[in-house]
C-alpha cells in the first residue's frame, strides 16, 4: 500500500515538528496521501497513526471514497475542511499544522473559528517535499504516460499524419486522440504543435497554420496516467532538411544529451543546467535559449525541482525531470528537444523512449 | 471594449472602499479585467484611470500579452504578483487592496515584504461580484459554447453514435470530438455519459459499460469557448422506452420547467429551487432528488449563483445559471434535464437549445 507507507513518512516528519496532525486540504496532495480522485476533500492525518487520522467529502463521493480509501475513518460533510477542523478540536489535538502555501488568508479565518483552541500552526509544503522522490507506482504511472505518448507519436508519423498540408490544430487533435487510444486518460497539457516560423515561439498555441514542406514541426505534448504527467518534446522536418535546420538540431541535441548525462543523484541543479547550456552559449546561441532546462513531472505538470541557472539544491535518486533545453531563431524557426527522466545513483532512467536523431517525415 | 469597462466599474467599488489599488492575482479574475490568456500574470488597478494601472507577466508572454492586453503598461517580470507589490509602493498607494479569497497565507507574507509600506487591504470576491452578472460579450461566448454543445449532440445522434452496443467511453470521446468541430477549443468539463443503471448515480465518470436496449442514458456535458463555459444534460432511451421511463421522465421535466418558469429576475433563488423541487417532492421522489437545482456558468463551470434551499440572495438580469433537476433510482436508473439559460426581465433566454421532448433513438 504505497498510500500508508507515504502517511507514515508524514508522520514522521510531524513527530519532528511536535505537530499532534496536518490537515491537508490541497486535493493533489489528499490524492497522493490516499489515492481519492474527486474534487472535494480534506484530510486530518494524525501524528499518532491510522487509526486516529480521518478522511472526509461530500456525499456525491461516498460509494467512490469506499472504494479508494477503504483504510481511513471517512466523513460526509461539507465544508471537509472546517468538518476536520472540528474534528480536531475534538479528538484534542493542541497543535495542528495547516497548508498555509494552500490555505488563503479567508480560508485561515474560517478553519481557526472552527478549530476553536486547537494552536493552527503554518506548515508549508510537508507533503510536496515527500513528493519530489517518486516511489516505485509513481514512477510506474510516469512510465505508462510516457509509453502512451511514445506510441501515439509513432502511430501519428506511421499513419501520415505529419505531413504538408495539415493544420498545427489537425495535428494536435490527432496526436491527443491517438494518445488515449494507448491508454492515457486525457492530454497532460494543452499539446504544443508549431510548424515553420512558429516553432520559433517557445510556447505557442495550435492555430489553422499549414505544414510546409521544409518545415520545423515542434510537438510538445504528454499523456495523463493514473494523475501522473508526461513531457516530452520532438522537433520533425517535414520533406527535406537544409543544412540550417541539421546544425540547429544537432546542436540542441548535443546540450540535451550533456543535460542528461550531468543528470546524477548528488547533481546541483545549476550544475545540470549549466552542462547543457554551455554547449548552446559556446555556439553563439545563449541569448536565443530562452528559458530553464527542465521541470519536476508528476502529479503536476510543473513541479519541483527547478533545473535552472538560479536553482537551488541537488538531485536525489527517484527525482523526475525534463530535459529540455531549446534554441529559437525568430521569424526562421526553433529546436527544442525534451525527455522525461529518473534520476538514479549513475545515469538517469530514460522514459521518453522516441528517437532523438533528427527524423524527417 | 468590454475589458475597460469591465476595469471601470471595478474602479467604483475600489473607490467606495477608498483603496488607491486593487492587486489581482486570480488569473480568471486577470483575464475578465483584461483578456489575457496566459498561466502567469498579475495585474494592479489603479483606483484613479486606467493610465495609473499595471499589467505584469513572464517573457513567454511577451508577444501574447502586446497583443491581448494593448491598452495597459505592460511590465515582464517575475513573480508578477510581487512585481507589482512593490509597484504600488513605487507609485505611493497608501491603501491596496488584495484578493484574500485567493492569496494564501505564506502568498500574503511575501506579497507585504514587497510593498513595504502599502497597507495591504482585504478584498475577498470584489471581481467575483461583478463577474456574477454578466455582459453582452459574456452572453455571446456563452451562446456559442452552448450551440456547439446542441450541435454535436445532433451529431452524435444522426451518425448513429447513440447505439446499443457501445461503451460510455466511446460515447463520450465522440461526443467531445464532435463538440471540437462545431468550434469548441475543448470540453468544459470531464462529460458524463452513463447508461442503465449508471444513470441513477449524479455524477459517474465514463466506463467500459455497455449501451443496452431499452437502457437510459444520461449525457452531462458541455463545451468551452473563448473561455466561457456551457452546461447541458440530456437524458435519451436506446430502443424502446418502458412506461416507467417515460413516467419518470415526464416528472424530470415538469419540474425543470417549473425551475425555468420561476427563474426571473427578482426572484430568489432558494424559491427558484423549491419550485422545481415542489414538483419531485409531491409525486413522492424527494428524496431521489439529491442535489442542488443549479449553478452559475461562465469563467467556471461553477460559479455564484448557487440555486438550492439554502441559497441566498435574489437573481438579476444577465446571470446566467443552469436549471437541472433530477431523479435517481438506485441500481434501475435515473433522468437529469439541465439546459444553460440568462436571467431576464420576464421569461429567461434559453440558451441550450437541444428539444426536452423524450427522445429515443
Amino acid at each position: 500500500m504505497p498510500h500508508a507507507t507515504r502517511r507514515a513518512a508524514l508522520r514522521a516528519t510531524l513527530r519532528d515538528r511536535e505537530l499532534d496532525a496536518l490537515l491537508v486540504t490541497n486535493l493533489l496532495n489528499i490524492r497522493y496521501l490516499t489515492g481519492f480522485t474527486g474534487s472535494n476533500a480534506a484530510l486530518l492525518v494524525s501524528a499518532e497513526s491510522d487509526a486516529a487520522s480521518v478522511f472526509c467529502t461530500d456525499g456525491r463521493y461516498l460509494t467512490q471514497a469506499e472504494r479508494q480509501v477503504p483504510d481511513l475513518e471517512r466523513v460526509i460533510d461539507r465544508p471537509c475542511d472546517l468538518a476536520l477542523a472540528q474534528r480536531a478540536h475534538k479528538d484534542g489535538n493542541r497543535r495542528a499544522g495547516f497548508e498555509s502555501n494552500h490555505v488563503t488568508v479567508e480560508g485561515l479565518d474560517a478553519l481557526a473559528d472552527a478549530a476553536e483552541d486547537v494552536e493552527l500552526v503554518r506548515a508549508p509544503g510537508l507533503v510536496e517535499q515527500l513528493r519530489l522522490v517518486k516511489d516505485d507506482a509513481e514512477v510506474e504511472a510516469l512510465r505508462m504516460a510516457c509509453a502512451a505518448a511514445d506510441r501515439a507519436l509513432a502511430s501519428l508519423i506511421e499513419h501520415g499524419g505529419l505531413r504538408a498540408g495539415r493544420t498545427e490544430r489537425e495535428i494536435a487533435r490527432e496526436l491527443e486522440n491517438r494518445m488515449l487510444d494507448h491508454g492515457a486518460a486525457g492530454p497532460s497539457f494543452e499539446s504544443i504543435v508549431a510548424t515553420g516560423a512558429n516553432s520559433a515561439v517557445p510556447h505557442h498555441r495550435p492555430t489553422d497554420a499549414v505544414v510546409h514542406a521544409g518545415d520545423f514541426v515542434k510537438l510538445d505534448f504528454g499523456a495523463l496516467v493514473d494523475g501522473y504527467h508526461s513531457d516530452m518534446t520532438r522537433t520533425l522536418v517535414v520533406g527535406q532538411a537544409a543544412d540550417w535546420q541539421r546544425e540547429l538540431y544537432e546542436l540542441v541535441a548535443a546540450s540535451q544529451a550533456a543535460g542528461r548525462h550531468a543528470l546524477a543523484a548528488g547533481a546541483a541543479v545549476s550544475d545540470v543546467d549549466r552542462a547543457a547550456r554551455e554547449v548552446i552559449e559556446q555556439a553563439g546561441y545563449g541569448e536565443q535559449f530562452l528559458h530553464g532546462l527542465g521541470h519536476g513531472v508528476g502529479l503536476q505538470i510543473h513541479e519541483a525541482p527547478a533545473l535552472s541557472k538560479v536553482g537551488d539544491g541537488t538531485l536525489l535518486p527517484g527525482m523526475t525531470v525534463t530535459v529540455e533545453p531549446g534554441v529559437y531563431l525568430a521569424g526562421k524557426g526553433g529546436v527544442r528537444i525534451e525527455d522525461t527522466l529518473v534520476v538514479r545513483q549513475g545515469a538517469p532512467e530514460l522514459l521518453t523512449l522516441t528517437t532523438k536523431e533528427l527524423v524527417v517525415v
